[in-house]
């Protein structure tokens, strides 16, 4: 039997992704090799590669505005250090949302001074700052989109004109912005675009090559846009897999497409979360995240029954995380609402049983 | 029809291992989930992640000497610049035996000076230097114990004190040496470990901490020592396969079993070398490798008609790089001696034909 998995990444991608990618492991498109053991110049691969560096921009509305997609290694963690890397010259700002956007920070401090523009550190995470100042002597603004862990999403970006870098690896693709807004993005893929070993990163051109100091091949975003995302031997089968992602999210319509379905899963779940009186959301209601819904169980000596009766229902990966503790429903791009719904007639079924 | 494929990298793993990787992206382990969904904090897959570190030096026979086994992201391009970001405070030598170590000597200039000790670049890397001296007081000595695109392979370490730190991309697991001998291995997975996408490296625990600059989390090799390996979200398709890799190897009979074959295969197609007079060697005959034989038509006019049989036989991937021109049969662990005798087989067709 096939889960519902809600887990908070690696997590859920399209059934028909995994048969595709499945059969491309034994025999791609019938050249009698695997997807692993073919060449990464091959035209077979270089054509894979071309085809997903493409997919992200048009689907993100970027294509013709002066952008360069790239998959590379090393996470979004990588990218901390290389955002501070190849944009910091002397002073950036950081919104701190939460573990992810610390962790930023604190590579970010090795490259320069960092200003911590605004932070919901003081309610453990649980909203989203707004109406802050941000300074106009910053070489960037960082923000985190989406904050995984305690299950916030920013609704309105903040008004300025530095430029603006943005961690979007828990929602990506999941819903319409103006992504010409932002200069960096970047996206570790396990989450709304394939499996985990590739980085999605969209980088306006203008603005590489003002810092001062040397950066090594591999952190440097100029050499990766030369080589054209291939300076050394890409993570092939992450690649495969995320642009087989790509093209499922393009057939279905793009990202208006899935922010529709995406909605749906959201108000389900949080209605419940709010309707019945056993559930106790955590994230503030504005800055609710439709990609990961935190909640808590108001009575702690119902974990034991809940947790039998969602694991009976086929349920997988509900545990929150650690900081915030309680539940997490992570309903990424590929989650169904008939998954979504068999977590809330579980919630519901609590309800009347306890 | 299966190829034999004698692609340089990716290139042939064993086909048991395609199996089992394509098995589980569909349904692991019969868990109802797909490989590349679960969560990498899951006991799957931290099972997974431990046994792949552990069969590594288990087969490399360095259990209980002081290192630890590690599965980073970035290939061996990205240990250039972490070999140097942890390990020189002023001043490194390279051993230059072809394009990788070159490369691997200008990432390292960002953070000391470079002696290079000994280089082949005078013959286009035809040959590995031999008879050199070692400087004492260098922070470190770096060699490239197999170069891919030139075919040529250390035989016999240099005699030195200081630590050393091997690029093992292209023959780790495919031949006995006293691996305790180095103090820091890396290599790619995509030669004979597993696909592209994660990397192996190997580290002697008591050469690290002894640099003063400060190193960004993710290219510090105690950060991801302490984190067992996931510090953040690993490459886990990647690791699975080459986990699958390690424990064909070990079930064959470990490197000593392997070695055997591997020297079977390469006494094969160097046989033919050296007695076809259709074909020349381009590697110093004492420095050949066992992992990549590189060789040219000695008349160029053949070419059309050995490329047209070889294809005909299903070979794959005996292009030469462009840096040598002619032909490179990579014979990689999981590569079987009939596939080697299906090219000499075409090799000596051609010199009845011709």
């Amino acid at each position: 039997m096939k889960k519902h998995n809600f887990s908070a990444g690696p997590c859920i991608l399209p059934q028909e992704v995994f048969k595709e990618a499945s059969q491309a492991v034994l025999n791609y498109n019938d050249s009698g090799l695997s997807i692993i053991e073919i060449s990464h110049r091959s035209k077979d691969f270089v054509d894979i590669m071309e085809e997903a560096r493409s997919l992200a921009l048009e689907l993100l509305g970027l294509e013709g505005k002066g952008y360069k997609a790239l998959f590379l290694q090393g996470g979004a963690s990588t990218q901390f250090l290389m955002a501070a890397y190849n944009l910091m010259e002397s002073k950036a700002g950081y919104v701190n949302t939460g573990s992810w956007s610390a962790k930023a920070i604190k590579e970010a401090k090795l490259f320069g001074e960092v200003v911590e523009v605004a932070s919901s550190k003081d309610a453990n995470y649980n909203y989203i700052p707004k109406g802050y100042e941000v300074p106009d002597d910053l070489d960037y603004l960082h923000l985190t989109s989406n904050n995984t862990i305690f299950g916030t999403q920013i609704k309105e970006l903040p008004t300025t004109n530095i430029p603006l870098v943005c961690d979007m690896s828990s929602d990506i693709f999941s819903r319409q912005l103006d992504f010409s807004k932002f200069d960096l993005i970047y996206a570790g893929a396990q989450k709304n675009m394939g499996p985990s070993g590739t980085t999605l990163v969209v980088i306006k051109e203008d603005i590489l090559g003002k810092v001062t100091r040397q950066i090594p091949s591999m952190l440097d975003y100029e050499v990766h846009i030369s080589k054209a995302s291939m300076f050394n031997t890409p993570p092939v089968f992450a690649v495969y897999t995320s642009m087989l992602t790509l093209r499922w999210l393009k057939k279905l319509g793009g990202i208006a497409a899935i922010e529709e379905l995406n909605e749906k899963k959201a108000k389900l779940i949080y209605s419940e979360i709010d309707l019945n009186p056993l559930f106790k959301g955590f994230a503030a209601k504005e800055d609710r995240s439709h990609m990961n819904a935190t909640f808590t169980l108001a009575n702690g000596d119902l974990k034991e029954t809940f947790d039998a009766m969602w694991k009976e229902a086929g349920i997988n990966g509900v545990n929150g995380h650690r900081s915030v503790g309680g539940y997490r429903a992570s309903m990424y791009n590929a989650m169904t609402i008939e998954s979504v719904a068999a977590l809330v007639d579980v919630m519901g079924d609590l309800e009347r049983k306890a």
